[in-house]
């Protein structure tokens, strides 16, 4: 039997467990997985595009465990009451190549983000930061403003959305957290004072969020919302003064906010951060820009996590995605055991 | 909801239409398909390689419907007690890209194998063609033969396994058929008067299951088993002496038989025969191969059927795969409202 996590299950666990618990094991996870980072097998995506959207694989392996994410991009659905992504994710043992784990991922995604986010802040963002801007108050923007109010010690939260319905429901849900809420009149004015700028927009076009003018010295921006071709969010002269760190350089300059530069402007891979081979934050006044636009080893990190806390709290049902039958030669005896039984 | 047919569930609605008219309305599925070949987004599969065995997404897509097929190739799992093959897949909705469909696919698989086995024989053995050599009797074995047998008009199988418990089986659970079961001493004699020779072991070696002097003048050849790198059952000389019909050249010039021969080696894709853009069988004494690999519209026309028949029949479940939120920004609100309910 396969172990599946859906949509009840995981709002459970997580529920148990508590969303901060649980961001804060994965950052551990994501950190450690970051560690040994050249120990998995990297496959670039594999998307098919159509008119509205995207669906893409996601898949990776350690060697142990090999796991995938199935991800669609559709910005029209939010029109139609959807969500723009709905995800679910995979994890099967390489030695015996068995599907072990399924479990739903829109969730789960939105967590991951949040926790990746908050780990590559902790090792670029200047350590006092206090303050956050938050332009962009979708599906991911609480689990944003919890997990850099859990992990990278942010008090203060200048919040900014075009829509007002976005604000109030952002607004509404993080009443009574350990850190205070701000509506700002304009994302020009939610930067004011902010030592981190989120930007998690998710509109599929060019934007300019986030102006040249609008970035002061020190700053560190953790640019979420522009993850596919032709969907950015920050004006290119931001990113020419910034250091820009990444997850997958070849990945990233496809998907993030560095598709508008040239092909070999530098950048640095997280990994190398993490690992201490290279420097994170130079100075105090360098801005530095996490280039965010999530790739599958943070989904396997997700997964197990998510596997291993469905384990200890039985918040899992077993499904018949595979065959079992008595013999492995013997397929089509699974047909005529089951007419013999529905006989007898 | 996403609609999931387990190992359970598809045993009883291929018990319940009946095997034969699965495969039958598969063919005529799979026929209709290849007919709209120029239509579907073909993608190579996606494949991770291990020590023992390799894993494998292939996508596809006809911009209405995406689908995949997850699958391993695993061929020391059977000395495990493990199936070879282990494979699931899923439907969803090209316009909202959510997932609606999941099913069990490693029957399912042997069951679309074998419909387009003999799909490719209507048109390329001949038609008055009766007996059929079927070597390698594993889990592939009875799903050919009642395929051949309702399809293409086979009324004898001669059948060789160098494995007694697998031709033991085979006679076993073909008993009382519509056709005839002959066992023979070696696979040289397994192809004594055959029409059509299938080949579908399961060793992961280059091998000679079928060398040039067992093969007479106007054999058709449905060549099963040599399906990855690495992995054939023909000798080089029965190829060159053949007519090669295949699904995709570029999938099966790395994992058919033909990756025996040059790069350049003349191949007719099935496609072009289906909708008689191209001769399949020239004349009476023509040696016909079809060089099967599976291709993932196979999988695609073979999910479609399933899902079709787990509507009519109510065999499926519902579970909660993707997230239904009230309002697609307010994913956070799922953590909140279980949490309410749990309190109240």
């Amino acid at each position: 039997m396969v172990q599946f996590v859906g949509v009840s299950d995981i709002v459970k666990l997580i529920n148990q467990v508590g969303l901060e618990t649980v961001l804060r094991d994965l950052a551990d996870r994501l950190e450690a997985d970051f560690k040994r980072w050249p120990e998995f097998e990297k496959t670039p995506r594999l998307a098919s595009h159509s008119r509205d959207g995207v669906i893409e694989l996601m898949p990776i392996s350690d060697h142990a465990h090999y796991a995938f994410k199935y991800v669609n991009g559709h910005p029209k659905n939010t029109a139609r009451g959807l969500q723009t992504v709905a995800a679910f994710g995979v994890v099967s043992d390489v030695d015996t190549g068995y599907t072990i784990f399924v479990s739903e991922m829109t969730l789960l995604t939105a967590v991951r983000t949040a926790a990746m986010s908050a780990l590559a802040a902790r090792y670029l963002a200047r350590p006092d930061s206090r303050t956050m801007a938050l332009i962009g108050l979708g599906a991911q923007s609480e689990f944003q403003a919890i997990a850099f109010a859990e992990l990278v010690g942010i008090e203060h939260i200048r919040a900014y959305d075009v829509d007002e319905a976005a604000t109030a429901k952002f607004v509404r849900n993080m009443r009574g957290r350990n850190f205070s809420v701000e509506v700002a009149e304009s994302a020009a004015d939610a930067v004011v004072g902010a030592d981190i700028i989120t930007t998690a927009t998710a509109d599929k076009q060019q934007a300019t969020i986030l102006s040249e003018n609008m970035v002061g010295a020190g700053v560190h921006i953790n640019a979420v919302g522009g993850d596919c071709p032709g969907k950015t969010e920050l004006e290119a002269a931001v990113l020419r003064r910034s250091a820009i760190f990444v997850e997958l350089t070849e990945q990233t300059r496809i998907e993030g906010e560095i598709q508008q530069l040239a092909q070999d402007h530098p950048v640095t891979e997280l990994w190398e951060v993490i690992t201490g081979q290279v420097e994170g934050r130079s100075s105090r006044d360098t801005v530095t820009i996490f280039d965010s636009v999530g790739f599958a080893m943070e989904d396997f990190s997700a997964l197990q996590l998510i596997r291993d806390i469905a384990q200890q709290t039985g918040h899992f049902q077993d499904i018949d995605l595979i065959v079992e039958p008595r013999d492995p030669r013997d397929l089509f005896g699974l047909l005529t055991e089951a007419d013999a039984m529905a006989e007898a």
